[in-house]
């Protein structure tokens, strides 16, 4: 069966697996003190800027709940939009450690706007209300969608006026960086980010993550980080496998070729199917996701053909919102298949 | 250098790395949806005995963690003992989820006996008290000794008698099954263990572990492993990868044999120095690990030799406690060089 | 200044004081033994039916926490309305003890309707979604309207029905059995409602609250409400002085009467300004609050005469609704001299 | 029967009551916004030093916990006495709120030393461990004991050298202030302890405590008490009843003259039992308990005449160590009676 299920379906990309591979040679210090984890530290401070703190964690839950512990004090609530996959698809992680999550309605596109705050900065100083402490953005968002750098920096400037820090889930930030034909840099220490959620999973890795602490981050984050790491269940013991991984993908463009060809192969599936009567895009497509609207007997006499998820909840009685999802693997050959059992069904 | 550190310095073994390299091939449901877990599930059940639910995970603090949440009340805490890695290594992760722990003192084998669960099983019942729900058992334990059926049992039957789950942390299980010449399910299931922490990365594993729900565990324990695993950030988007690695361990005997390996070095070594003046085996050596009381000046000279580390709390200002440990990769010339090195220095 | 800010700037009505002031003579046991909170728990029985256990706790926020957190499972989220003060007005505190709260959207009645629940439960079952496991219902709402027996019912059959538990918040619940006609068993016990969080401050009361867990709740409750009573910081160690208050509340009729009062007094206000131009009822008046919308000009006049609090969030750049509250105290003449100067102001 | 079971038993000092009822004239802002909380906050900074912030709260673990959320960060852990209220009789409130305790071992006493900390302080920079962020002094202590100011400042000091802030609960500082004759601010702002639980309900309260920003803290302090106290379910609705029974404690020398009284008490019944054979004081008297080995039939004959509480864990098969506490309306009466008793059940 085809798969435009998700990206966290797709194979380990072969240089991940080739590096994890030469990473298990002989004996090496556990908890980070290996030279892979030095390596992706160092790493990171070259893309992110001097200053920059790298954390390798264990899960994209995982690593978000670190980041925003590491800096929402304990009378501080987390603001994010409402299809934030935080709020979303976390099982409620967040508020198992304390973390009131503050949302924002958003529109087709998924995303915040500085005006959209103000329903919980309006609500600063006032001791019955969730005090916001932390605004957490994602880039790509769950829409697949893309924050331009000015976007970011308007939501960064008027989190930081209200005395907030900005975390970015990333964990498709690769994807958003090649849409935009930008570094990360460009979408995250450039434009006030504090903190970030870096993907590598969805992107071509095997398993882990990574929490950035970037250059203008909070002074008290980085030693949050180091000791809520552990705490948060997110130090492997052998760190050396999670690092080994992100070196792959991060020291030189894996990241980059990995996300080019998923968002191309998006791209692709949206042009073949535009002009099918019946089926609506209803999201920009922008990175590795085509969003459409679509017939309910016609999903379903797709789903017996690939693999793919509904999208709620602006469902109808007729219609259906599906999400298909392109990887790092995804071919010409999968996608060209795929629009033409979409063609062939819809037509019949 | 030598290395005596620690089972987590240590490799994959080959027999993983091959699992992981072929599980990477193809697309494959995520979060558990792939072949690789179910079978670790179907295994488990044969391990175990039916009935029994396998749930894998990615470190060994949140195998942990995720058990004991599962079974115990918001009302409750947990009784371990006062080595229990739990309290003494996991940078209070339990407690950051609500978990109060319930130390009893142990002695020079760090064993938990069932008089000593009396201090906090006597305040049962008086609201201005933590209440013990829930007894975990570390086995083997954090000094290399190992608890019979009988004294497991023991404790299993106070601890029930109680009201109170019993949960194991077996980072180390198969260490102690190599031990006593038993199999996994005489320490577990058999003598009244409710929930395990299965351990793999101290055994040869790479990155995860396992919490398996044995079949005598109160109902609702499955169902609150299943929906707490995300939310206690420990499921892996593309758990084929930690899957495949269980499998590799416990589907044959690789787990046995690794184990054996660790343990055997442990006993060569202990016998090598045993008759060494100045050095004083502070512990039984029944599983991977050597524990020795040295003159500080010689541990010292020791640790510019060999990575291993100090082990509080019980020095003095002469003399020091150290852990040695082995691990399944380590040999037979590792550990007569290191016995060799530690005759010579003592000599001195 | 006039008051109609909120029932919480009442005093206590002197049949509470005096009931304290009687509470204090010599000794008693502390933290519940003594002898009015016993004379509590066997009028709880009685009220709201054989099986009933009553704790008295320390505040509104404090029982509904405790509540929930004594039923719903580390697991578990809760649902609530979107107004709910629960997620609304209490500065975080359920999330603070791990509990994720899954809003409904309500209409100008405040009011959760059975299908409205399904947002959530249809997602039971998914380890990436929050599984709610516990209902929260106010009444009277807090805007002031009240739900019948029926509704009730409808909302406790569906919560059953998918395995939920329900709670009330009741911190108005007198007034919604004045308002109805009904005494508290029929809107509570009767109707399906598990847990219970009665009311005493707001309707004439010092200081305190209670937990109820009513006969059909799930056995465990009673222990859990037991055990973290303290653990949430709920029990008074004077716990005497608490219950003599609720029992100069319930042993007699004096939350009838006071909240009787309170309706009524809301009522007249209604009726009184029902006909000024450019105010508009927004919110149907069936307990102590009468919603408005108003000028901007004529809310910032009335403010200089009159306490009481603006209700967002649906306010234009014209107009801004306020809530208006009436209390045990409050008077015909308070009522009518408010009035008049509304119309005053008004017609200025 | 007579009472030497808790200060807790004891009713409200007349005078508080008698501004409870003061307090209940008309209407007044709700959560803090009346008078009595404004001279409360007043009068605070008399005593304690300008800069100081006071909150009234509703319990004694409340007022801990607070203090303690609000000043240790979500990676720290705190520091106490093994026999700390806040470990032994707190329910697990503490860890509720994701606080990890960290014990100190204590003499007869019941004091921690400079020294002891070092077991926890040592860990500091190891992120395996639990870091201490802040050290909790209790002030009397819980066996009676009562800190000098010169041991205060040596226990801040160290902490302070370790980036620790200091926490005392002073459930009972007035009767340690009273044994000392000293002020309140001579063992508090004035030997460098940054936040206070400031009793009351032990000392002739009704309900209710404070908890108080002294003027050293950090700054962020006061910020996160104010947010924090309604999420730890801390804040009154009615909270002039709260503030007017602290007004009527420490706006003159209530507190001093009711720790006067139950001081006095407790060294009479010292003396009284001093020489009685069988009967051995096991802990200094130096505020307003009195602890005693007993042998068992002596402890159970005398607990058929007077209410008081068994002090574990020290004891042996033959006998018991008993806690009798005083309070401010202990009389000279009462002790005469209850030594009367003691000598002759004794005798027999």
């Amino acid at each position: 069966m085809l798969n435009f299920a998700s990206d966290n379906y797709s194979p380990a990309h072969p240089e991940v697996l080739a590096a994890v591979t030469a990473a298990n040679e002989g004996d090496a210090p556990a908890y980070g003190g290996d030279a892979w984890t030095g390596w992706f530290e160092a790493r990171a401070a070259e893309i992110f800027g001097e200053g920059t703190k790298a954390f390798p964690v264990l899960s994209g839950t995982g690593a978000n709940v670190l980041a925003l512990a590491a800096v929402t004090p304990r009378w501080g609530s987390v603001i994010c939009a409402d299809v934030a996959h935080l709020t979303a698809d976390e099982a409620a992680a967040p508020e198992h450690a304390g973390l009131k999550l503050l949302t924002c309605p958003t529109g087709a596109d998924g995303k915040l706007t500085p005006d959209s705050l103000t329903r919980w900065t309006d609500n600063l100083g006032d001791h019955h209300r969730a005090q916001a402490a932390t605004l957490s953005i994602t880039q790509a968002t769950e829409v697949g969608t893309v924050y331009t750098p000015a976007e970011i920096q308007a939501l960064t400037d008027t989190a930081h006026a209200h005395g907030l820090t900005v975390h970015m889930d990333g964990s498709r930030l690769a994807g958003a960086a090649a849409s935009l034909g930008l570094g990360l840099r460009g979408l995250t220490s450039d434009v006030g980010v504090d903190l970030l959620s870096l993907g590598a999973a969805k992107n071509g890795g095997m398993l882990g993550e990574a929490v950035i602490v970037l250059p203008d981050a909070p002074p008290a984050a980085r030693e949050a980080v180091y000791h809520l790491r552990k705490r948060t269940l997110q130090l492997a013991s052998k760190l050396r496998f999670v690092s080994a991984q992100l070196c792959a993908m991060y020291d030189g463009d894996l990241w980059h070729r990995n996300a080019q060809q998923a968002n191309s192969m998006a791209a692709r599936l949206a042009a073949a199917i535009a002009n099918i009567p019946d089926i609506t895009l209803t999201r920009p497509v922008q990175s590795n996701a085509v969003f459409a609207s679509l017939p309910r007997p016609l999903a379903a006499a797709l789903s017996q053909q690939a693999h793919f998820y509904p999208w709620g909840p602006g469902d109808s009685q007729d219609r259906v919102e599906v999400r298909w999802m392109t990887a790092w693997n995804t071919t010409t050959e999968h996608v060209e298949r795929f629009a033409a059992i979409v063609r062939d069904t819809s037509a019949k």
